[in-house]
């Protein structure tokens, strides 16, 4: 088992969203007093802040009722799911998708991110990553024991772009690079990627043969009237491309665990060849959820984005008067990447001490890219008031543990 | 990507139970005339004539209105629930489990498997599989890239034990095999591993240090009064064994995606890296669903036993009267196993014929084992009377096409 020890020495989770009762705190720094308020866990969405689409137990609870033949559908999702997503999905991105070749319903986008890498990466292939982007993403490369090639978002150079370096991008598709992976909305970020740069990344891909992965999970929450360029509508688009999307983030469907993935036949076909040995499909009962998906009522997106709209304005007022702090506007989603001042202790320390003195749950940078050793990540979706005293909170830990 | 072409050309689901609408049809015998009545699926239960455990939609409820703190919970599982589920699974199987480091909540069964297998196969890696078992357990060591090895079990041999090769098993673990997976009840053939084969698997195990996995899914449905052997309960007992189960199959919970793995910390540790790559975690809401399980009403197992017993015995009694069929009385689970006469088409085409022709749904015997291209495989939870009349509606079938 030594190779295998060596791979999975590199999972870790423990700094992962979510698993922060795993984080070592015996060498903590515990002179500090504490400053506490009302917990607030900026590593994920608070779904009772922001709840589920309304509807979404009904439907559940329906497909309970419908019995076998929702409970044990064809690996893929149940055919009448399917194609009743992938009408809505070829209406919002303006892509023809097939429900029956082109289309899997997987457990949560996670599955479908698994199963797409797990599809299009052998041993030895490489694959380029954007440097900050999703952490699972390098994570899965180093399971399947490809070889990774950062390519630099420069997100705080300039508002015009999200900021890909092109140039890298093609230089490594130039050498060998087999399949590209990234998130727009960009995660950790908040910013996406504008036409020409979607443009860019399509022709270049086309070019090289490069297979292109996109996760689009945060693609429906834009904010101040921004527009959104779909990859899989582009005219000229990558001959292998997966799309992915779900109903987790926005609509706050997290618990059912539900993913979509479409584009490439033959891409999918090895996804639902993985699925059958990986979870078989997606919770069957739950599938029948996404039928309220993009079907919520009139105003229910108009009004959740106006409501993360004024939380990030808030935090960010709160942030940009702090000397040091550099973090770029979200664009889309419900992140912010905060990159701090120098402090007295390491990133790993302060995120525990922020943890245990002050009440306040962030995600450290580094599970984004190995250089993010000043920033950490947090998720805005959060009730108003918890989630500006937990950044009053935050900010007074950084005054506190500011150095010089 | 040819490596992994040659891979996924290799990982079929045409032919895996639930998936017999992908079956190519066009090379068939469309000259028979058709014999159909109620169309049954025998490739799995049917969940409607035995319905899941009373209360389970109303745990799941409850889930849902818990809100935040049961959809984003811990990779593992929420520790609540680890808690109760692994007191539970210790009553049940007589070995200690750890809710904090042994034991993880998964996207069905078949997550568990996977996570085990990737926990502990590495490339290259000699994987000693029982031959007829569960067909992923051979597509997942492809997919792994191990080194598959076949273990006999001739389960036809005597009705005094379920007949695993145990000299060809130590000459396998002599030679190098790092990793044994089972089942037990044996799928497809609902055979049990007596106290003396579990003992000996123990044994050899710990003697030549390979890590066992064993699906215990169907352990619960004995038939007969038949005591079962729990492989993490014995005395001396492998240093590296994850014990697989889940409420899937005699619960009826499959629709709520929900599987249990137990066992050795390191590899517990492993799987949930892998979780946090693959799926993030089983679906938050259906983790309460497991609350009621373990926990049905007095005497609802009892009367599922009773009831599958009834529906075995009457299938076996018109099987049997059919000359040329081989099939073991089932001993635990709703599997019946049949080998049958030679007839004047593959097994192939025969469960094409049976489906289009008689509304009969199986599945075929290679999926379990290369050699088994006599056999198939039905699952007999199924409403009595519909069951009844499939079974003769096959043999009716069988007689048809029967050679000479």
């Amino acid at each position: 088992m030594d190779s295998l020890n060596e791979k999975f020495s590199k999972l870790g989770v423990d700094n992962a969203p979510g698993q922060e009762t795993k984080q070592i705190t015996d060498e903590l720094d515990h002179t500090g007093e504490k400053y506490t308020g009302k917990t607030v866990d900026f590593s994920h969405g608070d779904v009772n802040a922001f709840e589920p689409i309304p509807g979404t137990l009904s439907e559940f609870i329906k497909g309970v009722n419908i019995g076998g033949e929702q409970a044990y559908t064809e690996y893929k999702g149940r055919i009448f799911i399917r194609e009743n997503v992938s009408e809505k999905l070829s209406l919002f991105t303006g892509a023809a998708i097939s429900a029956d070749t082109q289309l899997i319903i997987t457990p949560g986008t996670q599955g479908a991110l698994f199963l797409a890498m797990g599809s299009l990466i052998g041993r030895g292939d490489k694959v380029a990553i954007v440097e900050p982007d999703y952490f699972a993403n390098r994570k899965i490369v180093q399971f399947l024991e490809g070889a990774m090639i950062s390519i630099t978002l420069d997100y705080l150079k300039s508002d015009d772009k999200a900021g890909l370096d092109l140039a890298q991008l093609e230089n490594a598709f130039k050498n060998g690079v087999k399949v590209f992976v990234f998130s727009n909305p960009n995660n950790p970020t908040g910013v996406i990627y504008r036409p020409e740069e979607i443009h860019s990344i399509a022709q270049l891909a086309r070019e090289y043969g490069v297979a292109v992965i996109v996760d689009q999970l945060y693609s429906r929450q834009m904010f101040d009237g921004r527009r959104y360029s779909h990859l899989c509508a582009e005219y000229i688009r990558p001959e292998n491309l997966i799309t992915i999307i779900g109903p987790s983030k926005t609509e706050s469907l997290s618990g059912y665990r539900l993913g979509v993935a479409f584009g490439s036949q033959n891409i999918i076909s090895r996804m639902e060849k993985l699925q059958a040995i990986v979870s078989l499909r997606a919770g069957g009962y739950s599938q029948a959820v996404l039928t309220a998906w993009f079907n919520e009522p009139r105003g229910w997106l108009e009004d959740r984005i106006g409501a993360h709209q004024r939380i990030r304005d808030d935090l960010l007022a709160l942030l940009r008067k702090v000397e040091g702090i550099k973090v770029r506007k979200t664009e889309a989603g419900s992140y912010l990447f905060i990159e701090i001042p120098e402090l007295t202790v390491t990133m790993r320390e302060f995120v525990r001490i922020l943890r245990l003195q002050a009440g306040v749950i962030v995600t450290p940078g580094t599970e984004f890219g190995p250089r993010f050793t000043k920033s950490f990540r947090i998720n805005f979706s959060q009730e108003y008031s918890s989630a500006v005293e937990a950044i009053k909170r935050t900010i007074h830990m950084i005054e506190r543990y500011r150095k010089g």
